[in-house]
């Protein structure tokens, strides 16, 4: 139809209730738009400053709950994994397996993912432009599998800010793969002395439309009824009852460009 | 009319044939489009890498010429000061004082450049975050002069790069003021061993799609008949018969975000 | 003796000849400086940016080869691991566990590495600044290992350089751990066109006289005998006959600060 | 002597007995290490953030005031300068002109000084890498002015952060002239949302003994005898009864180094 796709959820699974009502709001929302959704939520966050952060209701139990909500409210879904092991595991229970930019140059993680047959999206580091997400693209379509989106988060800008470089949209496109903006990572201020990263939820509207307007084919997006009490990554979250009114604008703006 | 503005011109002015023609042809193509157009060119390059760069035509004749498009072709003008010596000397041709990115910070300059009554537009640094940029609207105002607009041309990251920093527009907007991308300077490519700014023309349809999305009020454009014979500044400027086929585009996301 | 110590060897090992020729050279520079000398060696190369790169010569062979190093030099040595299976395994054969800088925050991969009971020393990611490195210390810590490293090897500026802020030695020497500045990726180029790293050999007496200055307790300087043949990183390394003149100049800038 | 220099002083020129105070005990100190030393005061500060910021006590009374200095300690000077104007004026008065960082292209300003005669110091634009400053030297030495000097005083790193690339030091070094480092301005946390610029005093001796590692020619440090009282920059300044122990452990650095 000429939209953008929509990779949307909480940051991780809290539970049951919780996702599949995420997942019903936001698949109510996108059928209207004719926005095609994918459901993300991570299983368990391995990457977090302090060992006492919050990382997960147990593996099994996260992954099993992204396949009921697939299979209750119809969408396919998505989830990030850490060490290759974890790829052919998770492979039975989604449909998208998201490598985290900070591991988008390990090769045995990029190959283990390849292998599943599943649709593999890589982040792009926070250090690395898009022209080198080549790479990265090269090495799974080498392992036999074409179905590769690379997502943007931002780049490091000094030690606790990040900034969205917009010229790496058309250079990531030129690859040939569906290119998303991830809006909620983008706007972290990490490395803040607390250990917990920062954010400013008021700009999620300027950088999607900045993303929409130079052609990204799709937008990754948290969400959840009330950040404020998410367990993980609630400083940047979009507030769900908000969503709609924001994918609104955001489809004028694709309609503008077509 | 909701429309966006366009600071546009040559980078800086080679010769009255030449700038009446740019200015004739922008004007016809804004005309159409209902957008406000406002003539740009410098009458001298004051912070040039090389003491044999190109500086200028001489600084009267080039500011007369600017006062003789202004005249012939009916549209407002805007050219560059560098010492506050200049400011009340270019307030007789021209319609907006332009302060250079590297000297935002001179209060001087900014001083001076208040107190001629023009409109006065300040490059934010390529060192600054746009919060920071209402020091030098406060200088402005507080010198007794309303007419003040931002202009942003991209931040330093690392020695040989700009990436622009969209967050910066709706920061700057919120003092109350004009917000304008200069698209051309903005994809410069700094410090080349040559001495001699690269670029990266393609991607002026990204910024330009993207300043417009986020709300930019107004874009500043440089453009010529023939960038690669240009005296200055080639690398980025966009070739004259593009100019109406980028407009059009823009013209249609600023559209959709009303 | 109030020196400071020395992690060298190649990048990858190549071969055994190769890694006990280095071995032997350097620890006969290393004792007539009684400098404390660790030998370093990659058993594979985990996040190449080609998945055709050199990445090997087999990891049990590598790792023997390694423990035949230590037995027969009386050196320890050091390896880097890259996901958390790999630490009970290598550890079987080295002294030291490293932790690359893409990986610094896999909350996993620091566990398993600090529940083998060997040393642990974290590369600093080139994201992060010296007081985020807390966080990795005490996951190490928190997981029943007290000796922890951690190495610094310069930070993201722009897409293709990297610098040495030098403000992060005391930063991250306040934790009570002894500090590494690893000279040879810390004058890297990354990203460049080619997916092959650049540098900058010339300035790796620079890096390391100013990290002995403010107080490194050691260094880390990948060396070969002729660099311009090495499979991995060779436009960084010091060519080994240049490394005893470095280091009497290092061991005098040690004394100036004692 | 093979020794290093010495510029410093107050940040601006607050009053005579003051900078008589702050000259003769430095130049105290530092007859006793044979430390060549240049009194630093600029007359007026000319890129505040702020309107209300304090700039001076008037320009032709600051000048006198550093003549006097000269003329009673027997030091030489140094002052900065913001306009092209401003040059043979303030050459009436002190020994060597300095050009502020933000200034560094502006090649009517650089020529002016370069006119004078005296001798030129450039900072470093936050903005540039060493090699740039290249065409620097090449414009005051056209200029028919062969006595200029480079100071580093950091680069932006993020919107409020700086860094000391110690590269560029030997990068300016092959130019042929003495090279600074700017300790206090590079310990600088720029853009701070009061419009205060803020600082890290602590670091003072970490930035100062890199440099000397990689052979600066000579230092910049402002002092003051209470910092927290001073009228500018007191965030980074060094207190004056600090200066001796500093200066005697860098000239422990520097003879290490020969």
């Amino acid at each position: 139809s000429g939209q953008f796709f929509l990779m949307a959820g909480p940051c991780v699974i809290e539970g049951e209730d919780m996702a599949l009502r995420i997942a019903e709001k936001v698949q109510h929302i996108t059928d209207k738009l004719q926005i095609p959704f994918i459901f993300k939520g991570s299983y368990r966050k391995a990457n977090r400053s302090r060992l006492d952060s919050f990382t997960g209701i147990g593996d099994e139990t996260a992954l099993r709950i992204l396949a009921k909500v697939s299979r209750e409210i119809g969408v396919p879904t998505v989830t990030d994994i850490h060490e290759s092991g974890e790829a052919a595991f998770a492979a039975e229970y989604v449909d998208v397996l998201q490598i985290p930019a900070f591991l988008c140059r390990q090769t045995d993680l990029l190959v283990a993912a390849a292998q599943t047959g599943k649709v593999v999206n890589v982040k792009k580091g926070q250090f690395l432009n898009g022209e080198s997400m080549q790479f990265a693209v090269d090495k799974i379509k080498q392992s036999g599998n074409d179905n590769v989106i690379l997502t943007d988060r931002g780049n490091s800008f000094g030690y606790s800010d990040l900034v969205v470089d917009f010229r790496n949209l058309p250079a990531m496109r030129s690859f040939g793969v569906p290119v998303v903006m991830d809006v909620t990572h983008s706007l972290q201020r990490p490395n803040q002395a607390s250990g917990v990263t920062g954010g400013q939820p008021a700009l999620i509207e300027t950088i999607a439309k900045a993303a929409i307007a130079v052609g990204a084919d799709g937008l990754f997006i948290e969400t959840h009824p009330t950040p404020a009490t998410a367990k993980s990554d609630g400083a940047n979250m979009l507030a769900l009852d908000r969503l709609e009114d924001l994918l609104i604008k955001l489809t004028k703006v694709r309609e503008a460009i077509r």
